[in-house]
């Protein structure tokens, strides 16, 4: 299996036998010999069988070019001058993770501009998603816009929503209380393939509409102040980008009272990156990432739901009745387990860490379980903390392979007692015809082969 | 002054004053009008400097070239079909967003191998540092080691310290549970050159050898605990890198045996990048980072503190009375104001918000007191949640600047109590001839023009 068939990113390798004390004290005498031999008595011991990887490993020696090949050199890291201090003022990962990247799904999207490409969420540790591999969904492509033309205006759909209108520059903006927060963003189609079974082959094309950030930015609240909202009237806004998709969407006021819409121009650090928005995004904890307006120019103030076509044509779930629902924005509790899974091999059977993210648009992840059996038995997983409101939490349990097919699933749960469903759950109610809004629990079939595989219980 | 002569990143810039609300009415009546009325009407109330930044701006419109300067177009971005999706398999900043850089200090070391860079602290926000803006400090320069081919190997100084030596492949190690945590990483160097008073220019350089990321790995204990190490007899680790600098530091075992020491393969999601180690690194929390092996190839377990050329030689403080004190290895409290700092120019008064980092290698920091008149009077700071132990914090706290010469600075407190000592205090105690482990308070002087000066307060 190439990584060009499966782009899941690391393998779980194979691990090598543990090498043998007496493999390790011989090397270990022997480097108290001093180095030469040190290296020759590792090389020794690896060729005998016993001491595979050993001492030689660690110091990662190779043999002489045309030399004796019992005579090993060190690796040039070992005795050499490496890489000057910023050899780039902007750093980039190693060579050896370049198939760790953000992929398109050729196919899935007319355009290359108005589409998404998927975060590698199997290659991915922690919480924090590095910017360089944030998912993208984009509705007319992404732009570098200009920081210093680029302008927010808060304005009221009528004279009497506010006493000031207003327009900031992104400087403006950065001279104001700051607030910096974790927080997962997910598009609501997020695997969306599976509302029709399809079993996309990875965690990445599955569940790598999410992404995990420390944004920065105002409270959205501090603007509304200075334009003197009249909070009695405006109970909604529309948050406009700039872009050429005009993306517009409706947020509740409720939601801005709360201080927990911002208007970021930081993440992870540093200034939003282009295709995230750059350089201001709404953030709107919790809720899908449509709402999270890249690009965003302007804050209008109202007082009842806009019906934008991104809120009333798009983003809405197909019932069974034949009805569909809209304005359904929150994103429910979910997890997946990342390791093991789909495109991933076991190449051994016995100990592994399942680990996995799990994640509530309503609050904080309670707890998570992990089945190894299909489903039949639970155990509560560990979760790193901190554990942070309407972001991803880290979940992790020990397991032991034995080396036989079964599957592997997660199931969350979020402080407010929610319980992430089941297929046959979330079906029940919500049929089978929808793109949006999936949040069932994810099965991995581990095969004998050690391959895993994306299935769907029913 | 330009960018090269003051690296600062970005300036606190000017606001424009804000548009007034009849101009913003006007336009709003006029983009009811339709689109083009609302784009000329725009440009029309610029042009009488009523509405600058106006609606116009926010739509950033520029003349239609070699046409009638009062009819503008709408810019390129919100009218035409953007870049694709996965431009970028793995995204890069802005192309405004050039000046952040990490920078080496040209002439502070004899090679660029053996030196440092520098993170732009004053350009950052919250308390992620991006992997690709993370200061380096290399001893021998740094190497891109192939995964696959490094080992980590425990052993003890003799038998009796651990029952079964082991060597573990990279593959081996990610199978472990595993820890994700935030930690703060600083040079014990950090802020060396104001024990001379040299006033370097910006905050990049008097504070840039520190950064934060999140850690992924296995804490070391469960390793030693796989080799049946002797705790009793085992009181002290020696820690060793694979790169030419033979990097060894002593770790006690009490830091080990408390679960925080862990060996690191991830950095903020994804793996170590090769300057910081990659694909082994040692997180020792709260401990200067020299303790940090990088490419960390063997850990011996011993009986006594090694005295390795690194810490009985080098990071050692040269104290009043001729002698020094060794092994000073854990970061006291500390804090500095990252905005506005040395290199920034305010271009106006008015309100801004202070903000900046506070960190303490005893735990969480309890307090952050600002002063903007010299140390006179002190304001307590916000604290950004999560406090995280042994982690940056971010503070920040209002100020209305009257446009008048004053000093900034920040004093913090950890949760021991300890509270960072001003210069007086500290030299009291250690004299001026030190390079290492300087937590004093820095002073900004923020000047009638504007630019912002880096002072010491005696």
């Amino acid at each position: 299996m190439s990584s060009q068939d499966h782009p899941s990113g690391r393998l779980i390798k194979a691990p090598e036998n543990f090498i043998s004390p007496e493999g390790v004290r011989t090397v270990f005498a022997e480097a108290k010999a001093g180095r030469r031999n040190f290296v020759r008595g590792a090389f020794a011991a690896a060729l005998a069988g016993a001491a595979v990887p050993s001492a030689l490993a660690q110091a990662n020696p190779v043999p002489t070019e045309g030399g004796d090949p019992n005579i090993l050199e060190l690796p040039a890291h070992s005795k050499g001058l490496g890489q000057a201090v910023a050899t780039d003022g902007y750093g980039k990962p190693s060579k050896y993770e370049s198939n760790v990247q953000r992929r398109p799904s050729p196919g899935l999207t007319q355009t290359t501009q108005a589409s998404v490409s998927f975060a590698p969420l199997q290659s991915l540790f922690g919480i924090v998603t590095p910017s360089g591999l944030h998912f993208e969904r984009h509705h007319q492509g992404w732009w570098d816009v200009d920081p210093s033309k680029h302008r927010l205006m808060i304005n009221g759909s009528d004279d009497k929503m506010l006493k000031k209108p207003l327009v900031f520059t992104v400087d403006e903006i950065m001279r104001l209380p700051s607030v910096s927060r974790f927080h997962f963003i997910e598009c609501g189609a997020n695997t969306g393939m599976e509302w029709g079974n399809v079993a996309v082959p990875t965690c990445q094309y599955t569940h790598g509409m999410l992404s995990c950030s420390e944004f920065t930015g105002v409270p959205l609240k501090i603007l509304l102040d200075m334009a003197g909202v009249d909070y009695k009237r405006g109970r909604y806004v529309l948050a406009e980008g700039a872009d050429g998709s005009s993306m517009t969407r409706t947020v509740p006021m409720e939601l801005i009272e709360s201080g927990e819409v911002f208007v970021a121009y930081g993440q992870n650090g540093e200034m939003l990156r282009p295709e995230n928005g750059y350089p201001l995004r709404l953030v709107v904890p919790g809720v899908q990432g449509v709402s999270w307006v890249k690009y965003l120019r302007r804050i209008e103030v109202g007082d009842q739901p806009y019906g934008a076509k991104d809120e009333a044509v798009h983003y809405i779930d197909l019932m069974p009745g034949g009805q569909h629902r809209q304005y359904s924005s929150t994103q429910e509790c979910k997890s997946v387990i990342t390791t093991p899974s789909g495109g991933q091999v076991l190449l051994d059977n016995g100990f592994f860490q399942i680990s996995g993210l799990a994640w509530s648009g309503r609050g904080k992840v309670k707890r998570v379980d992990i089945s190894v059996d299909g489903g039949q038995n639970w155990k509560t997983a560990r979760l790193q903390d901190p554990v942070m409101s309407k972001c991803l939490t880290r979940f992790s349990v020990d397991w032991v392979w034995d080396g036989k097919p079964t599957i592997v699933q997660s199931r969350a749960m979020d402080e407010t007692g929610y319980v992430q469903p089941n297929y046959k759950q979330l079906r029940a109610v919500r049929g089978t015809r929808s793109i949006y809004h999936n949040n069932a629990i994810q099965s991995w079939l581990v095969q004998e082969s050690g391959e895993v595989k994306n299935v769907q219980l029913s």
